[in-house]
């Protein structure tokens, strides 16, 4: 049977949570046996919906390796705080049943001391594991590495390696098995094979026969988003990390990649929305770290778009003799702004996915221009057929000379659309190029730097336009 | 050792061309057993870096599984062109060799009568697998799932299910074996246990000792997305589908799942850009269909942009008598649009993650209007000073009552910016609740939202501050 569907709006733990804790008052030992079947993701929910203070009365009702498995699932900062309040050595039975992937993510979540005291704890061959990972830096290949995985000598027979599988197996290792890679007397990785594969593999042959010796692997110093591309690209459920000398130090596993891609997802949209990434969940950050988030950019942005005060000034006259050029100021920058906002997005999401790299500049500055040209041509005939109909239905008065006023609203369009695209679309090749994250080129920013332009194409083309007549 | 890392300008396919071409020429028999180690990413990226006329050669010196495993990880437009430039016998004995789900997509990507055309030369058994997926939609679990996975009768020893295991994977099917999956007399989904599971377990055990009896799976008719939940949230490598009478239909492989949660990302990148989802690959969309993605929103901005024609003219008089009021216009309106567009993003983001659901949106109101209050009255300060420093430098002349404009302002930034952090902040849950795609809440979409409304706080507040002095 499935289990129930968990409902948007009431997640399965909330749904549970009541059952546990009267359970935990009335029966803690009956827990374990009471939620055996349940997913540790499931038995996580129930944790983050029951108080605080609770969740290390349900951590103290499972096996510790039940208990691990929660805290792997478990909201980090919750986690953090649940550790923290607990013994060290308690904390440390704990984080001892993790994989040693986790454990070295969830000792760099606490405090400084925290995390010793509670190293201090773990036993002797686990703390070096840990220390080891720990070294890395978590944004790399070998910050997201686990040290459990199955290797076997390429010297092997099939038969051999299968029995070394399930000795594995079954020594109570705990990251999934999906492949066994091969490696030679120094460590260096030289094949590989799936589980499946080596099932499906005659006894008796050697293993280097029904391996693959072209192995796709990252180093362990490269960026995590490589790692993420190589197995999205290859459709990996796992990558094997390897040190500059080729030996096998670890594997990323499928599901760690799954969160750097939504990480980096949330990051490139708060990216988008003009500001720094949050890098913590919405409801839980602080107010002053999402002011400092926000601000930052919304400053920096506020101060180039104070060029906009500067450039108007200079066609103050201009406005003071032809109010009516004022009124559509808003209507021609904003085109502007939007259209290179849909530019940027585009550029930027095609970058991330590697469809348009540095050296294509050229082909897309060349697709943006007859683009905006278009679009800026559809929204300048409507500007202009908009001023015609309002003048002639008597909704507005834009001055004896409304044709020529509408000329060059449409014709200003025109020229801020094409402006906008093409600038919206080069920025994020400028940025890479500088060095910048590409995704810093945010809508707003885009927005920013065609405002400031857009008045000027506005008031030189009315200037054009008008000038001895309203001007 | 580690194959040569693709550099991003130059991708292995690049690289490898060249010689591949050469072979393709010279000894079009050694092509096969050249590239036997090769992964068929990689052979994939080749055949998108030679001409296309080409292709068809390269796959022909292939062995079709081979060839049919290049398929699966090329380009789809190239894929179509391809398998359409050949004969249907020719492309039927590649895509027969594919995986059922992969079989499948690559006759939805097909002309209606090619894919047809190829469907009648497909042994019958596959054609009828094929045409039992293609009649999902390709959007729901169903139309993501592939057939072949392993499942076997609640009623087996571990070692009967181990030796089905070892069959089946000698059976030459393609679908990667991550679990397998218990079923009762009726085909109802009743366990599952991971291969490594299997491995350790006992051999004389009945398998449903060792197996989990909660299953997480998903309807057949489930949206993508919820798959993609799904997915991460477990963090499992496949996912069962089971149909309304919770029979197990087919499996969703984590591959697959991660290019749903790509292709969801560049959706929602997009339309927050302001715009439609383009669907294709930026270089690779028609111009027509890109005017028409882009075109749509930004007209319908616009024409929603041009109440700001109407709202100013309605201050027009003011305007006229205090022209200084014109100039900061585009720096007040930007800032509330850039505040909205960053409370937006970030309310997008966390409800595709699910952080904050529908009813969450007072918590979150609660939240952006402090927020608001406080970025706001940082513009609004900066600003006060921008115009009494440009004033006593003599950079500017904001008239003798230049200390009055400053303190309006820098009012009007307090609420206007507060206006946009509000408004961008609950307009996804608006959309939200009527039914419409919370991410369609687009940063030009909450700029036109709040620039009319700006405008018409920026002159009250105005006019208040100014009556009887400058207007």
């Amino acid at each position: 049977m499935t289990p129930p569907q968990p409902k948007e709006e009431r997640p399965l733990g909330t749904l549970l949570a009541p059952d546990i804790l009267a359970l935990l008052d009335e029966a803690p030992g009956s827990v374990a046996t009471e939620t055996e079947e349940m997913h540790p993701a499931d038995l996580a929910d129930v944790a983050e919906a029951i108080p605080e203070e609770r969740v290390a009365d349900l951590l103290r009702a499972l096996p510790a390796d039940r208990a691990a498995d929660v805290l792997e699932y478990l909201d980090e900062e919750r986690r953090a705080r649940v550790l923290e309040a607990m013994s060290s050595a308690q904390a440390a039975r704990l984080v001892t049943e993790m994989t040693p992937d986790e454990r070295a993510d969830v000792l760099d979540e606490l405090e400084a001391e925290t995390a010793e005291d509670i190293l201090a704890e773990i036993p002797a061959e686990a703390r070096r594991e840990t220390e080891r990972l720990r070294a890395y830096d978590p944004d790399t290949a070998g910050g997201l590495m686990t040290t459990e995985y199955v290797s076997v000598p390429d010297t092997m027979s099939v038969a051999a390696a299968l029995a070394g599988v399930r000795a594995a197996a079954r020594g109570g290792r705990k990251e999934a098995m999906y492949a066994v890679y091969l490696t030679d007397e120094r460590g260096r990785l030289r094949g590989v094979l799936s589980l499946r594969e080596l099932l499906a593999a005659p006894d008796g042959a050697p293993v280097t026969d029904v391996a693959w010796s072209e192995v796709v692997s990252v180093l362990d110093v490269a960026d995590r988003e490589e790692v993420a591309r190589v197995t999205a690209n290859y459709g990996l459920v796992a990558v094997p990390v390897v040190d500059a000398l080729g030996r096998l130090v670890g594997v990323v596993t499928v599901d760690d990649v799954i969160d750097v891609i939504q990480e980096e997802q949330t990051e490139d949209v708060q990216k988008l929305g003009g500001m720094e990434a949050l890098d913590e969940p919405y409801m839980q950050i602080g107010f002053g770290a999402m002011i400092r988030k926000r601000g930052v950019w919304l400053l920096v942005l506020f101060i180039g778009e104070m060029a906009t005060a500067s450039v108007m000034g200079k066609f103050e006259s201009e406005i003071d003799r032809a109010i009516v050029l004022a009124l559509f100021i808003p209507l021609i920058i904003s085109s502007g702004g939007n259209s290179g906002s849909q530019a940027t997005s585009l550029i930027i999401r095609a970058m991330a996915l590697r469809e348009v790299g540095l050296r294509d500049w050229w082909r897309v500055a060349r697709r943006e221009v007859p683009t905006g040209l278009v679009l800026g041509a559809i929204l300048g005939t409507i500007g202009f057929a908009r001023i015609l109909a309002w003048q002639s239905l008597g909704w507005a008065d834009y001055t004896e000379h409304y044709m020529r006023v509408a000329v060059a609203v449409g014709a200003a369009l025109v020229g801020v659309v094409t402006f906008g695209s093409l600038t919206g679309s080069m920025l994020p090749f400028a940025l890479r190029r500088l060095g910048f994250d590409p995704a810093s080129a945010s809508a707003p920013f885009v927005a920013t730097l065609v405002d400031v332009t857009g008045i000027a194409i506005y008031f030189t083309v009315a200037a054009i336009l008008l000038r001895g007549v309203l001007l």
